[in-house]
């Protein structure tokens, strides 16, 4: 299955390793680069694999929808279907079920909604999600669940992650169950019974539910765990005070994976609370929308400003990009609607966040995390 | 100045060569990629380079309206805003003030027109035509010209195909006056004195008001000869009689340049008539609407029978993408609205071109070209 080593921990907490899964390795803590749709948004496969990236998520409710998991079995999996050769995730379909699809219908056994692209109906369960994501076949996949959002009562919190819990359970025992659960229409042969199984602890932004959360999910054979539910709206303190509150919840020597974060700045912090991997659609959609990471203060290229500017996004950054463009030509593709700005903004953005996390693993492996989070704190001002 | 250098010929008339001009140099038959507004859609710079691209082309008219020339003329010019190392090559703008812009009066001066982005009203003469031209900096610039709708009436194709040619000599004195035409209010220092200057044949769908242009236009001391106004919507057969008429009154040792065209099959049949230079919106145009040229038959992506197809876009073509992609993929991508269909497809016919120019180059020097425009014929039918 799954393998985990930790190579060095740092005095805050922060811990490099890496993560091994049918034969694919990769580094953590971990950025995975959000291949939504089975494709990073404007990049190939081969740049961002040689922009370092060792691992991509995908979102098994997007592939499901379209192009179908049938196809994407028939070709041998996620992988080869995009031709990506390093390590793959699946997300369940629960955060997307609820924040993209119009909901029908939410009970005990699962969720009816509707396609976002075609209005058709839908039926997902836990054990359906699961077997969706056999087909997709990732190294990776997740437990199917219901986020809590931000605000949300403590009834409908507990509610939500009680059920969450649940179905925990239920995705548990319909992967360790070979040949698929028994009761659904498209049962088939597990061809990819080696792929690991990730629970994802919710509770929303009461410590004590995400306590429960952790405590159940714990008992559970997980070959790595999620936190899930933070950074959807909630005050960034409150982010990291849940977070550094569960971290330490989960087993030492299993993977942990913050789910949707972050800018870069965030990412920096909530490694110092011992989380391993991480997405974030962020490199790539402020990419497309005219704004770049720097070494200092965002660039957003809309800012007239940069209209004359002969500088590269970064003058400190190594990058094609920007060893290539200036910010006026870049401006100008940008505000001329050209393809190129967006490929050029999110190539520079996932260089950035890919070196970030080098850096990141060398400084915990020098010991001296601490100061590496002292001299990026100044970040959440400048580049918030 | 310009260099022509004829290297051989064949029977039918299709000549390859090379062209020098600024220290820059490209082979002939060319085909030059559509940088309209400073960037071959969806693809870089490096990536039109390693495909073989040797010159590009980009509309004046684009770029004086955005960004403008000065910010372009202060970088150095198109090839370094765009850091392009190959020659570059601008159109005057006449086609698209015609065909873009909404129109407000055509006198024997000039044009006023609005722009297309802004609504902004901006007065063009050939002066100005040449002015912008040579503050962009292409190495080949273009003069300003009337072009003949499809259909004309005589006196219409008369009237444009007279102002073109008149303005053709306007053209040539602003060009050859240092300093700008004293009249400009933007007169500036010639720093791009050396930039060679194509006349553009009009005439319409008449062959008499072709021969009159093109006797016009080769009493001017122009560096190169294009045939304007042909593949806007008549009778292909139409097209090449009249391309064969015509290309033969341009000088031998001259390169003459069929502007806007074309489809492969068409740049086949242009050749034998001893055209040179080719530009066109096909490769990247069709590439975004999810259609790539073969070796055989165009594919559509849009087309359902591509849903499970394994093979490559073309399983004769070796570039990056038929090497990586499957159709099922690449049509999914296509479905889901990812930019990596675009830049993919692009790439893919943008290599096809080129290969089919570096064939056609290979087939006149071996003298077989007659043979290679009969086996390309079939893709009237099977491409057109």
């Amino acid at each position: 299955m799954l393998q985990f080593t930790a190579e060095a921990a740092d005095p805050t907490g922060a811990r490099v390793g890496r993560v091994t899964v049918r034969g694919r390795t990769f580094e953590t803590p971990a950025f995975m680069p959000v291949a939504t749709q089975g494709a990073v948004k404007a990049l190939t496969q081969e740049e961002v694999r040689q922009l370092g990236g060792q691992i991509v998520l995908a979102n098994a409710y997007h592939l499901y929808l379209r192009p179908g998991t049938s196809l994407i079995k028939e070709v041998g999996g996620l992988g080869r279907f995009m031709n990506w050769s390093g390590a793959t995730l699946t997300d369940s379909g629960g955060y997307q079920v609820f924040s993209l699809a119009p909901l029908i219908e939410v009970g005990a056994d699962g969720v009816t909604f509707r396609s976002h692209i075609d209005g058709s109906e839908h039926f997902l369960t836990p054990e359906a999600a699961i077997e969706i994501q056999h087909d997709l076949g990732a190294d990776i996949i997740m437990a199917f669940d219901q986020p809590v959002g931000y605000p949300a009562d403590r009834a409908k919190a507990q509610e939500a992650t009680a059920r969450s819990d649940a179905w925990a359970k239920r995705c548990v025992d319909a992967h360790m169950q070979a040949g698929g659960p028994p009761h659904s229409r498209r049962a088939s042969l597990r061809s990819q019974a080696d792929q690991a199984l990730f629970g994802i602890v919710q509770g929303g932004f009461d410590l004590d539910l995400r306590r429960e959360s952790a405590g159940r999910l714990t008992s559970l054979p997980f070959d790595g765990y999620a936190i899930g539910g933070l950074s959807v709206g909630e005050p960034k303190e409150q982010t990291f005070e849940l977070l550094a509150a569960t971290a330490p919840l989960l087993p030492e020597d299993k993977p942990r994976y913050l789910m949707g974060v972050g800018k870069p700045w965030e990412i920096v912090r909530a490694v110092a609370s011992g989380v391993d991997m991480f997405d974030c659609v962020l490199p790539t959609r402020v990419g497309r929308n005219g704004t770049a990471y720097t070494s200092r203060r965002k660039v957003n290229l809309k800012n007239a400003q940069y209209e004359r500017d002969l500088q590269p996004l970064d003058p400190e950054c190594r990058c094609q990009v920007c060893e290539r463009y200036t910010r006026a030509y870049l401006r100008h593709l940008y505000k001329a609607g050209e393809m190129l700005a967006a490929r050029c903004l999110s190539y520079h953005n996932l260089h950035l966040y890919l070196r970030l996390m080098e850096e990141i693993r060398q400084a915990i492996r020098e010991r001296r995390y601490a100061e590496f989070v002292e001299r990026h704190a100044k970040e959440v001002d400048e580049n918030g």
